[in-house]
């Protein structure tokens, strides 16, 4: 269990297909209500100086996570976040400050906010600017850990919108040809609006495997598949106990994206994380984060309603098609297959378990819910009962 | 040499790593100046019905891909579009029709012109957008063959833009778990504004390798790399007489970024080509392309030079890495190891390759040369003499 794990770096959102997280609990697990659990972590965000409605967003964005699967972002980060308030490394309360320098862009400064707070400003601005001018690209400045991305671009298909969201981060991830972490695993997320189907959700790393699900093959003492993983000469390996840095989805290709990304989210910001990174002080590995939103108003092409349309027989050709066995694909593994495999479209399995676990609610690790807990009694905030069976 | 492989099929441009392309050219290729290149291929398109300025910019295209050593989308083209003119798919005097519906968004009408003339168009009302509005988005709707999308965005990018590219088409790419040929493997380009240093351009396929590239494998019945292409059934191999379609880049992350980006290329100009393929019919089959454009503004930003100078101090970070030899990555295969290995940025090699042909002109294989002097002759046009030595 990932929950187990110690959560630290910027491992980011695993992408459907592989991901672990969404297997069924185990019995050694907590199972909480998604309301119960967003109750207690808004709780502990306003007890740690996070003001309202802000406490109740970045609740809201972590157990997003944590109902689609992608525990590696959800209230696991807790503590995390206290620990980034503590070093002063982010600001609970800081003033989120906006520019528009021009119609259709807008430059979200976070003043070291948390993630969810200005990437939800950069949601607004980026639908608001594509409402007046058709497209809409709001950049985020200086936050810290931004979760799982999926949750804003959702936000902005939920409002008509073609979304794309990028976050850059600080170096954890190989780029090739070179040795150690030089690039993050920074992921993109494109969400577009569907009609009968529900929005379709790419959400992925620019790593092969995300470094979570690394650490949890690495506590369970499991083989790495091949290309997953470099060791900290920039060998391949397969043994956990060598592999030091994961390895870009693609080689080049995953490694290019992740600089340009950067390029793009930093540097237009005039924040750049990589350089800085490798010029090796404190300050330049210090956690940070930068992003954009671009949003794309359907409705200025085409009438929305038609371009739903297009989606759901777009969805409806894939999923038509034959499966094919022997191919690693969407099909495979976690809730794909538990829920009878076929060919899967991006969000689709986030989704279903998300289903899941707004009925059954979400499943915690032992040591993940003891921690919450702990701090919410700490900080006197109310725990939810866990649910029984 | 894929220079003497039928030039069929919409393979995307070669990501930089993966290109055989660039190798020197051997003693069977014939070597032509750019120059004289661009001016039988512009007489060729003109003696078809291509009307000035856009017979030449066709011509600069495609030259700019052998240029950079992306053969498989240069002038071993030109018999392809003079065929898609036969059987009516694209029309050479077609009129590019713009709306602009809103500030920052414009949707170009290619009514079946040559890819090039719609995605310059494209390129143009892009950034025309983005200096009024901070960004600007173009969409081409039915197009054919647009080559290398490098040369769109570097071309934004020229300009003071950061420029994203993206191209979807008729599928030839297998999906993560489904049989046969899904989405294709439209291609993404990323470019991005420098200093000192040239700009930095991504441009990739969404599968992980090429179909020109598999195409010279299987010609020159060498063994396929594992993972780069699966048989009719959608089962692995590497035997290039069973690859019968090639492989998303990171299974599902390929394939829903294909996926994705026809529903952003295609869904929003209302041309939608994966449910029309899956439906069968000869119309549905039929060869079309759409992509978009967006700029960005970078002085909406911040000043063009202090977001030039972090793209440069970023580029020296990634070059100043100690290289991983066991790592495959940018410093393998091409330009690249010719020019010494190191760790190479998004667009180097292609650059370097640029560099070279620029003096010493561009290889092409002997049937490609037979081809296009024999149109020529035809046509009336003059070829150029190639080059001694």
């Amino acid at each position: 269990m990932s929950t187990a794990l110690p959560a630290r770096g910027d491992d980011p959102p695993e992408p459907p297909g592989v991901s672990a997280e969404t297997a069924p609990a185990r019995s050694t697990k907590v199972r909480v209500s998604a309301d119960g659990l967003r109750a207690m972590v808004a709780g502990i965000f306003r007890a740690r100086g996070v003001r309202e409605p802000d406490a109740a967003a970045v609740a809201d964005a972590l157990v997003w996570a944590n109902l689609r699967g992608i525990d590696s972002h959800g209230v696991s980060r807790v503590p995390r976040y206290l620990e980034l308030f503590d070093k002063g490394d982010s600001i609970p309360d800081a003033t989120v400050t906006v520019e528009r320098p021009r119609a259709a862009v807008a430059i979200v400064d976070a003043h070291a906010a948390p993630g969810p707070i200005a990437m939800n400003r950069a949601v607004a601005e980026a639908i608001s600017g594509a409402r007046e001018c058709g497209i809409g690209w709001a950049s985020v400045r200086g936050t810290v850990h931004t979760g799982a991305i999926g949750y804003y671009t959702s936000r902005a298909a939920e409002a008509g919108m073609a979304a794309v969201g990028v976050v850059a981060g600080v170096p954890n991830m190989a780029y090739a040809g070179a040795r150690g972490a030089a690039v993050a695993t920074s992921p993109l997320s494109v969400a577009v609006p569907a009609g009968r189907h529900e929005l379709v959700l790419l959400d992925m790393a620019t790593a092969v495997m995300a470094l979570g699900r690394i650490a949890q093959l690495k506590a369970a003492g499991a083989t790495l598949p091949p290309g997953v993983a470099v060791t900290a000469a920039g060998e391949p390996t397969t043994d956990p106990a060598l592999a030091a840095v994961p390895v870009p989805v693609g080689g080049p290709k995953g490694s290019g994206m992740s600089l340009v990304f950067e390029m793009l989210a930093s540097g237009l910001v005039a924040n750049p994380i990589v350089p800085g990174y490798h010029g090796g002080t404190k300050e330049g590995r210090r956690h940070r984060q930068n992003g954009f939103i671009l949003a794309v108003d359907v409705s200025a092409f085409l009438p929305l309603d038609e371009f739903r349309a297009t989606v759901d027989e777009t969805v409806d050709a894939i999923k038509s098609l034959p499966p094919a066995e022997g191919m690693k694909g969407a099909s495979e593994g976690g809730m794909g297959r538990q829920a009878g495999g076929g060919v899967l479209v991006p969000g689709e399995r986030g989704r279903r378990c998300e289903r899941d676990r707004r009925s059954s609610g979400v499943p915690l690790g032992p040591k993940v819910w003891r921690e919450l807990t702990g701090l919410a009694d700490t900080l006197g905030v109310a725990a939810p009962a866990p649910l029984e069976g």
